[in-house]
């Protein structure tokens, strides 16, 4: 199975009054991590976009293990599966470095609309090799 | 069982390219609902920082069931219960208006934190109201 | 000279980790304030996207007075003028309620862009009206 | 003069509906910048604001000239000088690479504060050094 890991660093402005990472921050880590493993198979989310096919989330779970906060070095690990003819699924990690603890652990399924409407994942030009 | 309720507008600032709201915007709006619903009952959550009990979200799981975009009205409904002595359940749905019609539905865990340590949810000061 | 206003309320999310709103989230605030003023003129900043036409900042100079803070409500005045043919000013001011003390001043200065170059103010629909 | 450069790649949430980078964004980025060529000098903004000493932005002049997308890799350059005995000056580019074309330039005025007062730059630890 294959790991893509993407590397990030807390940027202060991504902390809140509780001078740790935002809830919601962790997931615009998450998807930038999706995107670059997109990218790595040739896979464009704006061109897609463009073409009228969207990438878009159906669901997201989420468990915060470890708060991450200023100055902290972490990567993003991902792999994916497939669940019928319409879900992918991503399975990711955010990993604390360099002491590789798990900060918070996620499933994110996706899926793929055109024209308002679910798409089979292998009608998505790119993913016959995801 | 009372259900507590938020206004709130989608602003183009959180439409991303897709041209609807991103995925990680909808937990600053449930996150803004529940700060809310927690200072009707007299709990702030700032305050509560600033003593040394940090509420931290543990765990979400959220369904994305219809895109808001630019212009869009939509309250967010929350509920919460307990379920054992550590944590408090938020259930909470956006619904776009005015045909409320469901765009997301969560269920977020929260616990309570002091000195790096979960604390009871009846040991927080203003939670014995809810 | 008219005066548009428009009301907010600081969200938990929007302080940094020194327990105040953090500087670009002003920006969001101001650009908030100016589409919802254009929709009451009739202008509508994504309509005019999709129609080839995008209204983009070209300069701000913004002076930060008194830092806003979780909890805190204010409004954001603006008033408009033009400066030559290709240019609108937003003079615009964030101000702590209830007491309207001056937190933020600002000018921005906006532009219409067609096929990647600027275009008279005057040809951009409903741009008549202000 | 000495330059401080980071580098910095464009993340599709960053981007608005217009597809483009959104103005507050790049607030963002100069202030990671900031923040980061601090910490080469040994100066921890958080560790100063748990210290009592904030360093807060009193005034921001920007000029975009050209905008960022999707993809995009591109650095931000950072002079400073100062300007009295209050103020910190940052002069500031963002610059898309490889063809180092200039996005946006920005000057921002810095000032230390202490129990809410004004305090002069050489009375913050570590600010001899630039």
């Amino acid at each position: 199975m294959e790991v893509f890991e993407q590397e990030f660093e807390v940027r202060d402005y991504e902390c809140d009054l509780q001078g740790i990472v935002n809830n919601a921050r962790y997931l615009n880590y998450l998807e930038h991590t999706r995107h670059k493993f997109l990218l790595s198979k040739g896979i464009d989310f704006v061109q897609l976009h463009n073409e009228g096919i969207d990438l878009v989330v159906s669901r997201i779970e989420i468990d915060y293990k470890h708060s991450l906060t200023s100055g902290d070095k972490f990567l993003v690990r991902l792999t994916t599966h497939r669940e019928g003819h319409l879900r992918m699924i991503f399975e990711q990690e955010v990993i604390k470095l360099p002491e590789e603890k798990l900060a918070v652990k996620a499933k994110v399924i996706g899926v793929g609309v055109k024209n308002g409407r679910p798409i089979k994942i292998d009608n998505i030009p790119g993913f016959e090799k995801i």
